[in-house]
């Protein structure tokens, strides 16, 4: 343990940002601090997966304790920052308050719903691992209603689905929905057949994963349209209730008849970016994120970091990707500087390394873009397989999730579609609704 | 599929009882139809692991639908049953109603306050994955707050839990949280040391495990206090509130201020027994049980059976346990009653084979009791660990509890670790109470 008097590194944020940060300073001379609202890590990446239920809660997530303990020079505190003062360089937490020497915010962003926040109840978005289990539940109870509706229109509009958004999550969410109402489910129910499921992937932008070269949205769309999904670019969300969406494609105005609507659009930054604009002045682009300077440290203020989706920097002229692999390297970047700054040097500034992008349709469909190769097909799956594995933090979590996908993919079981935690008043005002009517 | 003029068999719960008088009615020339609130089969005896994150949700429930599947003659329902007409065989749903021809009873208990039901807040029991899950959280965030808690006495009482009775569920948690305290947790935190936790389990009785052999129970309380267990026999709770159990003891009354204390006492059986009683005039015990004819009919009412929690039945001049074996062993017998009748034939009476009864204390540590051999230590822990994966429903759960099961056995750890679902109002009371003021 490095003593009390030690620069002390107050890390908010336990995502891949953060806690990359803690453990490259874990050897470093300096006392670290990391503070986040859960107790764990949680690998967001697969989260959808959870949400469908192929994997436990357990399997993504990491006590953020464990996975520092070694580490004598770190604490951990469960709280949450409510305000800052650059000038005393304290922050102001729900339980007392904490002196930094530098301050690395890395708390991430949320689903945005464009200023309709009274879509969320409709659509829950795909943050937390709470929303994963909502959303698990809301699909397997739509099933379960459809089981037993006698009413025609409204047994289809239970068994229809529809994503708002097709980047990474919207497309692995509804690749993994094709499969569960193709393969997993086709023997569970008497009275429907899952695989008549409608499952409809809406996307504003001309193309699907907008991000990706356009050879590899049309592949995806490919391989998402053999799993039944039916996937519409150029098309809008204007109104979301219960039970039905209305859109504007081109093929003009329309509404959709479906229990389950789920959000996979927008991106909206932890409320510390404005607090820091606020506090600091430091300057905001417009979804909140904090324009950094090329150390990611805010103008004026070089004791204070942002990494993560919670920063925004250019680099080739566009600005860098909210993925898990830039806050990750953002993150080992801060504590480089750290380590630096103690020994009286100067580092060179930020350099993401893209060692390429990854999306996942199906069992053996996936897309991967390395710059100069392109894959998609059962050898993109098992690098994203391999791939994820890799990166999961703890070694128990690499196991679990490797034996749970090679039992999927043999098997094409789920064995994770619980129903928990009912909210009786919601899932019976979405089986009451009458779409349309 | 059978055609729908077949004999009815309608099978309420899908618990130990329930589950496999539907598997071995399977191939029977009957349709089926199985009814239960929600929509998997829960392993109730590895609940304790999932309240102390050794296991995740997913590890030990399976969907009952997926366990079914391949029985083309059998229905799953998810539904509650509000009411049954004997005179019509009719069952009244929350939705719909549902004839039958034979009618197999298998709803289970929960645990009783004994007429406390305001105790239940501050101490919660064991019967479901969302009570294990606010357990889970309960213990977590005792040593979250007392990491931060500054005052002496407040934090030895954030380190204090007490467990209400010493049944198997109350000796395996209380074993668990002692390796937990003494193992897992040692070297998460800087300002405590959960060593020093401090763990009592409570208990009526003369002595833990009432139903075992006195010297399992002797070697059961040595093992748990090697583990930090503060054993105390012939001890009776006479109130609780938030942070503190009254208790009467050998020595007198005493106030033990705990911030967790969790209730493993009491059998309270489903609300069905209650109905029966009132609609056939079944007799009851006085816990509620149906008292049921020696082929687990109702008297009277030759096309009703009740098995598992629900029924009470005598054998050798005792009733039999409330657990899995017999519930399991029941259904089974239900189901070979039917068949026996559709060929016009009387089956002997049911006759429970005891295979054993295990309980355990910690890793290396368990008690059994197979009759003329009774076992404890490692060998015991090790048939505990291979009964209950044998038994585990689906293929991918042993796999999964195995692979976990050994993680931990090597390493200590246990990965499920998560605080979800927090109540901020409950657990900041809890956290502001003081015990004792």
């Amino acid at each position: 343990m490095n003593p009390p008097e030690a620069h002390h590194v107050v890390i908010v944020g336990g995502g891949f940002g953060g806690l990359y940060a803690a453990q490259a300073l874990g050897t470093a001379p300096v006392r670290i601090t990391l503070v986040d609202r859960r107790n764990f890590h949680l690998f967001q990446p697969l989260l959808y997966q959870v949400a469908t239920g192929s994997l436990s809660p357990g399997d993504i997530a990491s006590p953020i304790r464990a996975v520092l303990a070694r580490f004598a020079n770190t604490e951990v505190i469960k709280d949450e920052v409510l305000d800052l003062d650059p000038h005393t360089r304290t922050l102001l937490l729900r339980e007392g308050t904490l002196r930094y020497d530098t301050l690395i915010l890395a708390t991430g962003s949320t689903h945005s719903y464009f200023g309709h926040a009274e879509w969320e109840p409709f659509a829950p978005g795909l943050k937390t691992l709470e929303d994963a289990l909502t959303i698990r539940r809301r699909i397997l109870m739509a099933y379960e209603l459809a089981e037993r509706e006698p009413d025609e229109r409204r047994r289809r509009a239970l068994m229809t689905f529809v994503l708002v958004g097709a980047g990474p999550t919207g497309v692995e969410l509804a690749g993994t929905l094709g499969e569960l109402a193709r393969a997993t489910l086709t023997h569970d129910f008497r009275h429907i057949d899952p695989r008549q499921s409608r499952i409809q992937l809406l996307e504003g932008a001309e193309r699907i994963l907008p991000a990706y070269p356009a050879s590899l949205s049309a592949r995806a769309q490919r391989d998402l349209e053999r799993l039944g999904v039916t996937v519409r670019t150029r098309t809008l969300v204007t109104g979301i209730q219960a039970g039905c969406v209305s859109v504007r494609g081109t093929a003009g105005d329309e509404q959709i008849e479906a229990a389950t609507i789920l959000w996979s659009a927008g991106v909206q930054v932890s409320p510390l970016g404005a607090l820091l604009g606020r506090r600091t002045g430091a300057p905001l682009d417009r979804a909140g994120r904090v324009r950094v300077q090329r150390d990611l440290s805010v103008p004026g203020h070089p004791e204070i970091l942002v990494v993560g989706d919670l920063a925004t920097l250019e680099q080739y002229g566009a600005p860098l990707a909210a993925i898990a692999p830039v806050a990750m390297q953002q993150g080992e970047y801060a504590a480089r500087l750290i380590r630096r700054r103690l020994r009286g040097r100067a580092p060179p500034p930020f350099h993401y390394f893209n060692k390429g992008t990854l999306a996942v349709i199906g069992r053996n469909a996936a897309v991967a873009d390395f710059g100069l190769v392109r894959l998609s097909g059962v050898l993109a799956w098992f690098i994203w397989a391999f791939v994820h594995i890799f990166y999961l933090i703890e070694f128990d979590n690499k196991l679990l999730v490797m034996i749970q996908w090679m039992w999927y993919y043999f098997t094409r079981k789920r064995g994770a579609r619980l129903i928990t935690y009912e909210e009786p008043a919601l899932d019976t005002r979405v089986a009451q609704s009458k779409p349309g009517a």
